[in-house]
């Protein structure tokens, strides 16, 4: 196998992890603030400013493209296990996916667990995209986008918006999605020894916090989309790397919408690490993933019109 | 005494304390991952992009307020006692500080201590200093600026320029700089009850990690500049909170430039914590220190002229 001379991102999950191991009763603070240092794997996007904003009542931040389209908006829901994570972590990766997609990204502080259980997570995605609604954001000039376990909640949010009976936004796009909340992939054995970050000790506390105890909920469609019908749901990209743990449950979310007859897309990229994306600014293979996505995306707007 | 009724830095601070007071050992990364969360003190600043650099060879942030004046620059050595803190805990405050002077703010990871002790922080920022004069950058444009810690190595890095003989910066600025590395300020003591974050164990760390364990390095000037020759010394502008422990300091450092004839203003806010600036858009008080602040380099903008 190929191996990456430097993978800056690799480097800082067997850092976390041994971190973690020596420090088994971390505080929940101390681990958030741990999760926080994801933002050093990403390069500052350039032309991008930003704007604290506090929209339905959740702490959230504007990242901003210099001339962007701002009749649009990506609402971005951070990964980090349902339970760590923030805008803090993730506005430069938000801010690099703004610049590709030519429009301004909220990335907002949904509630976490253990504190927020499921369904808390949908339940503020919902909020915010009533709010962008209310203020004059057409439905169809909406993205989903998560990583991770917000790649989830992108998900499982816009599942939930259809059954509300709201008009769905234009698109979700998922990175490294975490779905299954059974923890059934295949490739959890078999990327075991390549992924840096993730491992079953660690789902498997995720999953407990998230399902509040109830593990009766890991079917969920909305906790785990993988068992959802995906009828009228929006075109979907998904990315995953081919050396991470995540791999199947892209793979499976792929098969899934297929099923239904989305417009789905599966970015496989090799030789990378869970939510590659961060390496934006560092790695060309991820300005290049980047850029498959900015054109995806443009090609949906020009079908639609 | 007045009481704030919401201080975000006051409660940010005593959870701090709190989670040292809890993990005693905790790794110097878990440290500075902590100390890294004063980013969440300040809310974005507006209308500033950002660009990662290496200038001479250290990673750095840009922050570039839209239509600033480029050909100005402010060299931000952020604080955290030279062991902690970083350009990603300071970005925000920079920005912020970087729309109120309406210049970019060059905010440097110099290198810290334990693993660098004094004077790495100096030879870091005179490195960076020669390379902004090199690339074309006049002294007159460039302005020193730091918080706490870096206070210090605003004030010592301008010191270590005129003893090279170089051109100085038009200013110098420190936000509740922490000097003394005797520790023997009057404030130690009486706002030791007002004062959530500093506290004399963690400056004995702070100080024993700086002087690299040689304590007889605490005069020296370029460490502790209360015993600085201030000849030459450019125009120099000091706050702090009339409540910190580290008050003395700045009024010591103010008494001391005076003596040299050191163009020098001191601005004493009352209740409020260590390096309040980090509340920009938070707080009115904080807003207000900016704009004297902004006046303050109009000012001798327009003398110089």
């Amino acid at each position: 196998m190929k191996t990456k001379k430097v993978d800056f991102l690799r480097d800082l999950y067997l850092d976390w992890n041994e971190r973690m191991a020596a420090n088994p009763n971390m505080s929940l603070s101390d681990l958030r603030s741990l999760f926080d240092e994801w933002e050093k794997a990403t390069l500052e996007p350039e032309n991008v400013t930003y704007t604290s904003d506090g929209i339905a009542g959740i702490n959230s931040i504007w990242a901003i493209p210099i001339n962007c389209d701002k009749s649009k908006v990506m609402i971005f829901t951070h990964g980090g296990g349902f339970a760590v994570g923030s805008s803090s972590s993730h506005r430069k990766l938000a801010g690099h996916v703004a610049n590709a997609l030519n429009m301004p990204a909220l990335v907002i502080d949904y509630r976490r667990t253990p504190e927020h259980p499921f369904p808390a997570q949908v339940e503020d995605t919902t909020e915010v995209y009533k709010a962008l609604l209310s203020s004059g954001f057409k439905a169809k000039d909406i993205v989903m986008i998560g990583d991770s376990a917000g790649g989830n909640i992108a998900v499982a949010s816009v599942l939930k918006f259809r059954d509300l009976g709201l008009e769905l936004p234009s698109c979700v796009i998922a990175f490294s999605p975490w779905l299954d909340m059974e923890l059934s992939g295949s490739t959890i054995e078999s990327n075991a020894d390549t992924d840096a970050l993730i491992s079953p000790p660690i789902m498997k506390v995720m999953t407990g916090m998230f399902l509040g105890g109830d593990l009766s909920k890991a079917r969920d469609p909305l906790a785990n989309p993988l068992y959802a019908d995906f009828r009228d749901f929006p075109p979907l990209y998904i990315n995953a790397s081919g050396d991470e743990v995540l791999l199947d449950d892209a793979r499976r979310l792929y098969s899934r919408a297929k099923e239904y007859g989305v417009n789905v897309t599966l970015s496989v990229v090799d030789h990378m690490q869970h939510v590659f994306p961060f390496l934006a600014g560092r790695e060309p293979e991820v300005d290049k993933e980047l850029n498959r996505l900015s054109n995806w995306y443009e090609n949906l707007s020009n079908i639609e019109e």
